[in-house]
C-alpha cells in the first residue's frame, strides 16, 4: 500500500451545471468517495471504523479550481495523507483530466468522535494501521499524549 | 440596501446525512443560495448579468464547520464582501442556528468570465451598482487599471 | 388551514445541469421540501413526528416532466394528498413557473414505519390531526383495522 | 455486448440522509450514471451524441423502492432497453446489493431533442448502432414514419 492514492471519477449529468461544468460543491462529493477508497485500500473501510462507533466529520475544507470538468470528463482524484495522529486526521488532493491539465486542488480536514458527536481518540490498532497505510511508516513509539482537538465541542 | 445580507434555509433530508447531520457539501449549495438572493437585493440578480454575458465561477472556496446542524433546523446564512473589484469578487459567510450557535463560517472567491471562460472585467454600470449595495459605498473614483486576475486561464 | 398546500422554489445553479434545466432527480429533492413545510402547516411538523419515532420515507415516486424550468426561475409547487390511513399516506404534486407553465406533475407514496423500519401504524392522534388539515374532513369514525401494507419488509 | 447492461455504484455518504440509507432522489442519480454507462458500452457515448446536437432528456420516471440500501452497500444496477425509436427510448431498473435483495425498480423515458429543446430524431446511423447494442436486433426493416412524441412542446 503506497501513502498516495488515485480514485477515478466520470463526470455525469448529475455533477454540472449550466454552462457544461461541474458544479463547484460537488467536488467535495467526488473527494469524499476517493477518500473512502483510500480507507479501503489501507485496509481500515469507514464503515469497519462504524461497527467500533468511531466517525471522521469533516471540519474543514478548502478547494482551489484550477480549470473546468466538463459532462464525460474522467477525472483522476489522487489523495494524501498530510496530518495524523490519534485525534485527527488531514487530507490533500489533486484533482486532474486525462489530459493531465489540474483541474483543483484541495484539503480537508477530520476530527475523530464517537457517536455522541465529542473527540473519542482511535484505538492504537487502528491508528497503527492507518499510518504504515497512509505514510508508509509504522505509528510514531512514543505518542503523544491525548492532546484536546481545537474544537472540542464539535459537533455540539 | 444594507452591506450585510442575511438568507434563511430550512434543513431538509436531501441536506442530510446519516448521524442526522448536514453533509458538510451541501452547505457549499445553501451558501450559493443565500449569494444569489444577495446579488438580487442588491438590484443585480445574476441571471440579469447572464444576459449581458457575464458570469462569475467560484474559483476557491473555504469552509470551517464549527458545529453540526441537523434536520429541520432553521439556518441564517450571514453574507458580507470582503473584495470587489470589476475582475473579482470575494464573499465571507456565517451561518448560525435560530439558538445563536454559530454552524459554519467560510468563503468563496470569483472571479468575473464571459461565455468563453475568459476573463471579462464587469461593466462600469454593474460595478458601480454592486460596489454601493456591497459596501456601502460608491465605487472608488479613480479604479485600478485592470489586472490580470491570478487565473487567466480558468476556466480553460 | 386548507387541504391543498403551495411552496415555493427559487432555482439556483446547484439545481441545474448543462444545458441550463434542472436536473430532473432534482425535482424530487424540491417536492421533498414542499412536503415537510406542508406537515408543518398541518401543525404536524415530520421533526415532532420523529420524536415519537416515526418516520414517512418514500416507497414509490412518478415524476412527469412537461417543460424544463431553468436558472433563477421562481417555482409554485402544489401539494395535495390523495390518500391516507394509519399505515400510508401519499401525496400528488404540480410544479409550475410563474407564466403559468406546468413544469412537472408527480406523486409518492409513504409508509409510516418507527426507527427498527418496520411499518408502525401512526398513532389516532397524528392521524386525526393529518386527516382534519389534510382532506379537510376528520378521519372516519370506524377506522378500519391495521392491514399490514404491501411491503412488510420495508426498508429491511 | 449483450442486451442487458451492469453497472456498480459504492454507496456514499453523500448518498446518505438520516437513518443511514440512501436518499430516494438520489437513486436517479444512481441511474443516470449506470445509463451513461450503458451507451458508452453500446458504442455511442452521450458526449459524442452531444457533438451532433442530440440530447435524451428524462421525460418521465417511476422508482419503486423495495429495500433500503445503506453507507458502503455496493449495488448492481441493470439496466434494459424497453422502447426504442428514432424518438424516444425507455429504460428499465433493477438495483440489488451483494446480498441479492433487491432494493429499487424503476423506469425512465426519454425523448431525443436537439439544441433548442425541439423534437429531433435520432439518425439512422446512430438509431441502428443503438439498436443492436440494446435489444441485439437491428432496428426494424421498415421503420415506422416519425410520429410526434407525447410531449412536442418538451422542453419549452
Amino acid at each position: 500500500m503506497a501513502s498516495q492514492f488515485r480514485h477515478h471519477h466520470r463526470v455525469t449529468y448529475s455533477d454540472c451545471t449550466m454552462g457544461n461544468h461541474v458544479y463547484h460543491a460537488r467536488y467535495l462529493d467526488i473527494l469524499e468517495a476517493a477518500r473512502g477508497e483510500f480507507f479501503r485500500a489501507a485496509g481500515v473501510p469507514l464503515a469497519s471504523l462504524h461497527e467500533h462507533e468511531l466517525f471522521f466529520p469533516v471540519v474543514e475544507s478548502h478547494l482551489h479550481h484550477e480549470a473546468t470538468a466538463r459532462y464525460d470528463d474522467e477525472l483522476i482524484i489522487e489523495v494524501v495523507v498530510t496530518e495524523l495522529d490519534q485525534q485527527k486526521i488531514a487530507f490533500a488532493y489533486g484533482i486532474s483530466n486525462t489530459r493531465n491539465q489540474i483541474i483543483l486542488s484541495g484539503l480537508t480536514r477530520h476530527i475523530c468522535i464517537g457517536p455522541d458527536g465529542k473527540p473519542k481518540p482511535m484505538p492504537a490498532e487502528f491508528f497503527n494501521q492507518l499510518s504504515l497505510a497512509f505514510t508508509g511508516k509504522p505509528a510514531a513509539p512514543a505518542a503523544p499524549p491525548a492532546r484536546t482537538p481545537k474544537s472540542p465541542s464539535f459537533p455540539a
